[in-house]
């Protein structure tokens, strides 16, 4: 058992964090900064990058059956639970240089804040990097943390890619084994912490170092399609039309207007997108005579998004009928339920952050993660980070070293003191 | 001199109406009912269908410099006016039966039922199938009118189309003679009447037979940008959002209503639409950074069309400011300007209606006409015949064969009263 370190906490080496990030940011497609799709050359050379980093820091690594690279510190009780953290290398299209990437790297300067001070853990820590977290040309995003849980299944296995790959065939190729992911589901991790940017614009507005994350929303997307009648733009007087472009817009401005209402109920994060619409037969001389959208819907309260999905009906029927038009289609793309972080675990990054004397404030997750599958086999957390200007998914994503360092800095505290203080039962 | 007919009026051939239109009926592209293209092999096989039945009753045929098939009932009076009539037989993909074909075909019986009668005109009767009224594939209408009044220029000339094909290389290719357009512009027509469908749903909701065309409406088109800011669709508070999908969606309806008001105003035919309109990135969970629309505006009066023009001005800045963003572009793309029909010759047609028994009613044309271009080198008038449902340039397009051969009666009626009684001059 080492001493505490709460007396002297401990900070990570910032200009090692820097090398990392920049040797990551020169493995980017050409002309596309900054991108590292799974499955691509390219990702595997971000890999290679971190395979070896891993090993400089003294950690054992190895890609587990889901294609996940896990670098181990092994700990002197080889028994005790496994205390995890990590995030992902994989990038969108010009996504950027630090959203998931923060989180990889940000363990592996803890790690090495930890054996420099000649720390010698009890418990294994595990630094992860998860496969493919980023929608993929596979359509699947979390392919991972999916499979570390147990939520890969055949259908998943049977998605088609590029050149007519099988997703199983790609995960393989990554150096995983998809046949035995069903036997591999890890029982053995005691927590799990997250850092990741936050790819939003609070904590940057309010000013605030670090954001501890209460829940991950659940993400419900809906397509909606309304039809009028098409026409001849110049020829159907404006008293006659059913303009489903006109309808479409009444609705758009309809579900804004519930989500803002909704989100200032106080039931938590919630969120509502229309990222998607179109217009039928789109053509500048014709009275739309269908118009389709997707709405994007986030909640961390999960009655929160109950009550909305059944609004939208109400909404749509409204809104068409008050153009003449019709309510074509409601259809439930896809749903996931809001994920609770660990309480105790917020609990113990707020006493490290305060260690360092850096404010903190609780935050919902709009975005998906890899820890809300994490979260299905051991208690999870997550830590955010500001991003400027709340971008993210764009080359302009950004977070400055020290801003990440210091969410590293807490990670260390936390990874040393769970090591030092099982978490306490949960009520 | 003939006697005057008005006392037994001539009807056209009905079956023999009905037989032309199913023939060109069956010279469309397989598979995409009805589409004959202009400067396709199968306009040309229609063309050669037209000269045919042109020849067939008796008028002499040729191809003017513009690419105008042009049929010739020589009158006893070589140096009088020349009496037209006609429209188009191109179609747009998938565009229907009646759109041009009907005023072409009309003209053929007119004409056919007048010499039957063994009427002998005074003054030339010209029946024209104009070149290529639908935007071809060289994105310019109304090609071989506006080459017959001297409104094809050297721009003009210039366009490209498929194959790399200059425009007036494809007018040669028609049997046109382009490097003599500009001093073939026509000097001696003095009168043009053009029989068309009306692509609108007017004449059948009021179930009235004919409609004298009062005006060709002018059209602008006008591109809109708003900007906004992209963000994370989970991660920006709905309160934080400068959503430029919800500022365009304002203007749309702010546009509709706008538009509404002016048609309600008493200034006439007034239309506006917007058919076009996507967002900025278009992704499921971004929030649109941006957002484009076209905005179609038709208006048989140039001063409502200069009022509407400036209020788009206004509109789009309050619906970009009422969402926080801005308005990025407000492009003219094109205007034409209003054109007044003859009202000599609308006051003729509506008396030969009469004396068929046939009630009429004027209405403005949305939609441009070669009449809107001839109707700069003589009086000029339309004459529409209900579109079932409204619906044109598509497939379901369709007029009765008895509706059209009405119309064509009075346009039988009108010619030999032109030919027997000059317009009088105008005031």
């Amino acid at each position: 058992m080492n001493a505490p370190l709460t007396n002297t906490p401990l900070k990570v080496d910032r200009e090692q964090l820097q090398r990392d990030f920049d040797a990551l940011a020169e493995l980017t497609e050409p002309g596309k900064p900054w991108t590292r799709r799974s499955f691509t050359p390219m990702f595997l050379r971000g890999r290679d990058y971190l395979a070896m980093r891993f090993a400089e820091e003294g950690l054992s690594t190895h890609i587990d059956a889901s294609g996940n690279l896990i670098g181990t510190w092994f700990g002197a009780n080889p028994k005790a639970p496994v205390l995890m953290t990590g995030s992902h290398s994989d990038t969108v299209p010009s996504g950027g240089r630090f959203d998931g990437i923060a989180g990889v790297l940000c363990g592996l300067a803890a790690i090495r804040a930890l054996r420099l001070a000649g720390y010698q853990p009890d418990h294994p820590i595990e630094l992860v990097d998860f496969l493919a977290e980023e929608p993929s040309e596979w359509g699947l995003s979390c392919i991972g943390s999916r499979g570390m849980v147990g939520a890969l299944n055949g259908d998943h296995f049977a998605m088609i890619g590029p050149d007519s790959e099988r997703l199983d065939d790609a995960i393989t190729r990554m150096g995983g084994k998809p046949n035995t992911i069903a036997q591999s589901v890890r029982a053995d991790v005691g927590a799990f912490v997250e850092i990741h940017i936050e790819q939003g614009p609070v904590l940057e507005a309010e000013a605030i170092p670090l954001g501890i994350v209460s829940g991950i929303a659940g993400i419900a997307r809906v397509r909606l399609r309304l039809e009028g009648e098409a026409g001849h733009a110049g020829t159907v007087p404006m008293a006659m039309r059913r303009d489903a472009g006109m309808a479409m817009s009444r609705l758009l401005l309809a579900l804004r207007d519930a989500a803002r209402a909704e989100a200032d109920r106080g039931r938590g994060h919630f969120t509502a997108t229309i990222g998607v619409m179109h217009l039928e037969p789109n053509g500048a001389n014709v009275v739309p005579g269908a118009a389709e959208a997707i709405v994007d819907i986030r909640a961390e309260n999960d009655a929160a998004m109950d009550d909305y999905l059944a609004l939208i009906d109400t909404l749509a029927a409204d809104a068409a009928v008050a153009e003449g038009c019709t309510v074509a289609a409601i259809e439930r793309l896809s749903r996931t339920f809001a994920v609770a972080c660990d309480a105790r675990l917020q609990s113990l990054i707020k006493d490290a952050a305060d260690v360092h004397g850096l404010a903190t404030r609780p935050l919902a997750s709009g975005a998906g993660h890899d820890a809300a599958f994490v979260a299905r086999i051991a208690p999870a957390a997550m830590i955010f980070v500001p991003s400027k200007g709340g971008i993210s998914h764009a080359p302009e994503e950004w977070t400055d070293n020290e801003a990440i360092a210091r969410a590293a800095d807490v990670l260390t505290l936390t990874l040393s003191t769970l090591d030092q203080r099982p978490l306490a039962p949960t009520a």
